[in-house]
């Protein structure tokens, strides 16, 4: 193990590369996002979400008989233990529901016969009942908090119809579920996020998948990360509320950035240019805005686009552009989504990459890869040398 | 943001300073562990868990007021949840321990009024509630697994001692008591290990101090890191009842070291000689072994790290000595702790750590520190340039 000694303080690991993957690919300068080979837009216009699930899984696109046998997984394994139920209906209503995502994982670990089979294909199996299972859990507890039955799942429906069903317990029209498989489709990888990263340190330990999912719930929680469209969507509502015309977008914005606050929704770690997925997006948002009766959304959206865009190259920042949650809280909102089950949403997704990162992260090949990641800290504390600061007893301490 | 480019693949981030810490540090040429400032040694000798739970959120020894204050907090926050209980009753009996400590996090999360408060002061009481009620909530399920009661907390008692009551139902004597509470001290921090870099990770989003610590329970329950006390103690019940005598230890150690097999506790990722807090687990775990019946214990763990010591070195590997995990489980089996309890003790204690270091990294003075953590991978995979694969529809495929 050749260990070099670096310094990368505060940087967030930025520009560090700290492994090999084969699962996704970003070329940030030229707004390319890659799933094992395939680009985001010809999976999005093509595939669904179930066969970008396996892809990202198995790494290559299934035959028809595997994909018929992985959708038939999925589809089994969508009722949740009824342990969780009953626990839930004991969680105090007014909780986040990404509160009790988190708790919900290790919870689908106490249901999983193979929670300490480590072998690859039992972490495959694994995966698709996470893969199943989060989507129940999100919704059962949506429909708990407001004092309604769970719903069972609906085995005739795609993976995402039945998910709005179970959520809203009306059966979703054939264009709503498509654009929000499509969703799923557009942030089910993205490489080293932060989330991503997590689950991937957890298992770094030979902890379980469960344990590593986990802690991705946990970082994608997080405003900066999975919590993105949800405060876009109320950026968005206030702007709507306050700005009698979409012609006052403009000084708003101009304002906002001269005050040095955020627009919502834009920039992004790794993109310098468009995000190719907020184009999809913008496109999904206009028309269903419009059909929801809410083409106002859209038209505010896309002048903060236009001028933010504009604002911030002004500013010398041209690589500030839209990124996936610019559009996505609109797209959820004309769907019915309320808005603190946007980033719950955004984990039914991704729940496929991290398991696709997990399984890598364990069976990676690189021989001399050492056990975890465990990086170091520069020490600037209280310092008395080695022999350390001398232990006042109680009461002598001033 | 300086953003240097960086190539460290595959070595786990060794030696790579992510940033700066005030909290703990580590000489590992010449094994010494420093809590802000103070020498493991010395507040082990003189210091309690309470004093190290404030040392290290609050980077300085308490007052006599301040102690009193911190530790009638900590009393006050021990009772659990209802609804915790009431879930946990529900929960299959069979669920490791580390699971059920994983879900319940979020669940005290649930709890908590200050949830979504992420002022400092919000952060250090919510950490204390965490530190209260970690131990309780271990507790807790241990009795209901076997089909008890869960047990009150006892005011009277200090924070080992009722730990120990409420897990086994008797109160423990005080030199049990202190030996616990001395464990508790050894435990609680060790800079950015695999778990306490999680809990960054996971709240450099901005994700609360619940969801942080969630990520540090589940990589901590990874055999290579926590898990590995239940390892050794496994691995000394199996020498045990296979050696006759403890002159066969020598023999076996050998063997073991040849055929490239670990010896569990042996070895660590930052120590390059002996680990400070393991002398002091080793002279504990003589006493007390002696004390419960099993002096063997000590005899055989003292001959394998005496043999093993000496194998390693003839081997070239003379950095490899024994670590803290060595003689815990003894220690931890001597003072009647499950096996698969020793792994949640030790996250009753480095709770403590995750904590300081949560807040550290919420409230990190680097102006230009990043939003997050997120590095790089490189891309091995699949690739048919930038125009991605051809997607052949679902027929097509070979």
């Amino acid at each position: 193990m050749a260990v070099e000694t670096v310094r990368v303080k505060n940087t967030g690991l930025r520009g560090v590369t700290v492994a090999d993957t084969k699962i996704s690919y970003i070329d940030g300068e030229n707004g390319v996002l890659i799933y094992r080979g395939y680009r985001i837009e010809e999976l999005a216009e093509r595939s669904t979400f179930m066969e970008t699930a396996f892809l990202l899984l198995n790494g290559h696109l299934p035959k028809k008989s595997e994909l018929e046998g992985f959708e038939a997984q999925v589809v089994q394994a969508r009722e949740l233990p009824g342990f969780i139920l009953e626990s839930m209906e004991k969680f105090p209503k007014g909780t986040d529901p990404m509160d009790v995502l988190q708790a919900s994982i290790p919870m689908l670990a106490m249901a999983d016969p193979e929670v300490n089979d480590d072998s690859r294909e039992a972490n495959v199996r694994k995966a698709v009942r996470l893969i199943a299972r989060t989507p129940a859990a999100v919704a059962a507890w949506h429909r708990i908090r407001n004092g309604r039955k769970p719903l069972a799942p609906d085995n005739a429906l795609s993976h995402a119809a039945n998910f709005l069903w179970q959520l809203s317990g009306e059966k979703p029209g054939a264009e709503i579920a498509r654009d929000l498989d499509l969703c799923l489709v557009l942030h089910a990888d993205h490489t080293f996020n932060a989330s991503t990263f997590a689950c991937r340190e957890v298992v770094s330990t030979n902890a379980h998948i469960y344990a590593g999912v986990t802690a991705g719930v946990g970082a994608l929680s997080g405003s900066l990360h999975g919590g993105a469209n949800e405060r876009v969507m109320k950026m968005l509502l206030e702007v709507e509320s306050e700005l009698p015309s979409v012609d006052d977008v403009g000084p708003w914005v101009m304002k906002r950035i001269e005050s040095g606050r955020k627009i919502m929704g834009m920039g992004h770690a790794v993109y310098k240019t468009f995000d190719p997925r907020a184009k999809i997006l913008k496109e999904m948002s206009r028309r269903l805005t419009a059909k929801a009766g809410h083409p106002k959304w859209y038209e505010y959206l896309a002048r903060i686009e236009e001028e933010g865009i504009k604002g911030f190259a002004a500013r010398g920042k041209p690589e500030i552009n839209t990124n996936v949650d610019f559009y996505s809280g609109a797209v959820y909102s004309a769907m019915g989504i309320p808005i603190d089950i946007m980033t719950p949403v955004f984990a039914i997704s991704r729940i496929s990459g991290w398991c696709a990162h997990i399984i890598e992260e364990k069976f990676a090949e690189a021989q001399d890869k050492p056990a975890l990641y465990r990086p170091e800290a520069e020490y600037v504390g209280n310092y008395c040398g080695e022999v350390g600061c001398t232990y006042q007893p109680v009461p002598d301490r001033g």
